[in-house]
């Protein structure tokens, strides 16, 4: 049998979890909560699953669960999507991201990454004949973590002289790319692995770039509720232009601390839900039904996600005020639970190399951030996951001082 | 945005289901049961759910749970899959035969399908730019339910002057049909709509025609444990020659009534796991993990799995019985958990027009069976689900008699 991903191994999560596991490390790797989710959460889910909800959901999703988020959606952003024809709920955002490129990219179609990237981007692409064209995001002005408190490390500005430009979208380089051929561009805000948050402007100029063209965009929003510094989220749904042409994919369990329950959604208008809906009826058909209602009754508490800026908040400002006083350079994530730390003032390896080296060594298990480039740059920047336990975070900190 | 499945509308599944919810019909539609799954799986769910397993599984599933798979297949089949490279956890059958689908077939390659055939399988098909080709079925001597008892029923072969040829795989018109651009065949057995089961010969001629060819195959068995009459399961696993081609595909919401638990799985040689797993890990990356465990926990017991074909072969006479001195004829499932029953003797209408007007006029909701027909052909047939309550089924049966 012949490779249709000829270049594709085990993913990074799998292979650095697994080193995790086996070596005990502390795993900043994957990304996933170290924590468990609420219990309270749990109790709805056994509630349904008691209640015999445990046959097949409608393959859109639960009513209950696409008006829980219409109405979501309307008191965050103050856009409306129909929960009817709108709104799909699928077996994680994964599944969404496929789907939403399986529903667009022909044979090829051109499609703008915008890189470092999510690393399931780029096969969604390819298996759909398409062909990615790549805008390079650089890290610039990397900064030493010299910070007095948490408190200060948390404004992300005053962290010496960082250049706010880093991870900046170089909107002149995507305009270039852009050809009849372009069909689709992949957004991702708040960004992994960079951390980086789209601005009001970076719609602007995307709206310029699209208008007229049959061009389409899936907008991985998984961490919109992780902001750090007072940062807003800017939704590519609250542009009215990119709204028409959007998919946006979200993911309770980012949100939830549930990434093992592999529950996300897609909102698009409706001429996008009906080609949406047709390719996630054959991929997954319809997803976990106890857990679609409790979470339909989990989202009526708003506190339930407005809460998560403040958490996660707190986790970064304390990794960081760990890694004072360490060779590492870093800005402040702006959004995501990762943050990305150079390594440059400590060695020169690869940082594949290093990223396996360190879990071995002093136990701490990270991602090489070269991995999410397709075009293997390497800006000896590695990524930790910091959706752990206080403690755990402090004694990752530790370890990473050492070196 | 135009169609990348231009013919494909909501699924017969959605709508029927649909309709039966809004006219209070008897849902005897889409596949699931009318029945809750055990509390003790119920409570397994629990037990994990509350001990805190509810971030990502491993991309290929819990090991304990690839483990108990592979222990089972052994015991069944007497074939040995490694669970380690061999055995993947997917978000549903679905999703598993999505998956092995897309690991095989590029655009222009041409995929025999028999039919009547599930109705995901072309899309799958048609979205990786495959050429669908068809070998159909046919039903031959359909015969009057004129039974003197259930019991009587359940021999099969004794209600008349049954055609066995009924739904016979017809090798002949599949060898013409293979050419040099064949590069997959999809397989079901116990067969839906048709409850059709695959003989030993039919294992041979497939392994006659493939042999030495660039051919491989998707064997959807998900009705693997609910055969009758004493019929066994020849799982396409259990001829060498065919297995080292295969992949095959399983259920557990089928085996244990937990259709929306969305949890199937796919066995397979090496060499193709790995083009599998390279799919599965961008299509929807893990599974629900809690069901996960508690199903690797479940599984231990034989039983769970072995009443099946005792409790679901009641059911089918049950309502066989109930079809007696009905204008309906059939020829009883030999396996699967649907009855296909010829409304010849009734009338000529379409079946399509038929199934909307049974479910709004006497409240009982099918499937007709043209829709499982790509070239549609109309029969005559609808397709009952008789994995119901037998009150559910009593009743059913009544209304139907009225016709
Ligand atoms: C699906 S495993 C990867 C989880 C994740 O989002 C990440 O680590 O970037
Ligand atoms: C995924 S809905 C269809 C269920 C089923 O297997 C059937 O009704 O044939």
């Amino acid at each position: 049998l012949t490779s249709k991903l000829p270049n594709v191994g085990t993913t990074i999560f799998t292979v650095m979890s697994k080193l995790a596991t086996e070596t005990g490390a502390i795993n900043l790797s994957q990304g996933f909560p170290g924590f468990d989710c609420s219990p309270e959460l749990v109790s709805l889910v056994e509630k349904y699953l008691r209640a015999g909800f445990n046959q097949y959901a409608p393959m859109t999703g639960v009513p209950a669960l696409r008006e829980a988020l219409a109405q979501k959606t309307f008191a965050e952003y103050n856009v409306a999507y129909d929960p009817e024809s709108e709104v799909t709920v699928t077996s994680g955002a994964t599944e969404a991201i496929f789907a939403a490129v399986t529903a667009v990219v022909r044979p090829g179609d051109e499609v703008i990454v915008l890189e470092p990237a999510y690393d399931s981007y780029v096969p969604a692409i390819e298996l759909n004949g398409g062909i990615p064209i790549y805008v390079t995001l650089t890290p610039s002005g990397v900064d030493s973590p010299s910070v007095d408190s948490p408190s200060v490390a948390s404004s992300g500005r005053s962290v010496g002289a960082v250049d706010s430009s880093d991870y900046a979208i170089d909107w002149q380089q995507v305009s270039e790319k852009i050809t009849e051929k372009t069909r689709l561009i992949l957004v991702n805000t708040p960004h992994n692995p960079t951390g980086y948050v789209w601005t009001a402007d970076d719609l602007n100029q995307l709206a310029d770039l699209i208008r007229d063209r049959n061009i389409w965009i899936v907008s991985d929003e998984v961490y919109e509720h992780i902001l750090f510094d007072g940062r807003k989220h800017h939704s590519l749904m609250t542009h009215p232009e990119l709204q028409e042409r959007t998919f946006i994919i979200g993911s309770f369990g980012k949100t939830f601390h549930i990434t093992g329950w592999k529950i996300g959604y897609c909102l698009a208008p409706k001429e996008l839900s009906v080609e949406f809906r047709k390719v996630h009826q054959y991929l997954t058909f319809s997803t976990v039904t106890p857990i679609q209602y409790a979470l339909a009754d989990y989202l009526q508490e708003p506190a339930h996600y407005r809460q998560l800026p403040d958490f996660y908040q707190r986790k970064r400002d304390l990794f960081l005020a760990g890694l004072q006083g360490s060779r590492f350079t870093l800005k402040p994530a702006e959004g995501s639970f990762f943050q990305t730390v150079s390594y440059a003032a400590i060695t020169d390896e690869p940082d594949y190399d290093l990223a396996i080296r360190l879990t071995k060594e002093i136990g701490v298990a990270s991602i090489p951030v070269s991995v999410f480039y397709n075009q293997k740059n390497d800006y000896k920047l590695l990524r930790f996951c910091f959706a752990k336990d206080d403690a755990v975070l402090q004694q990752a900190a530790e370890r990473l001082r050492q070196l």
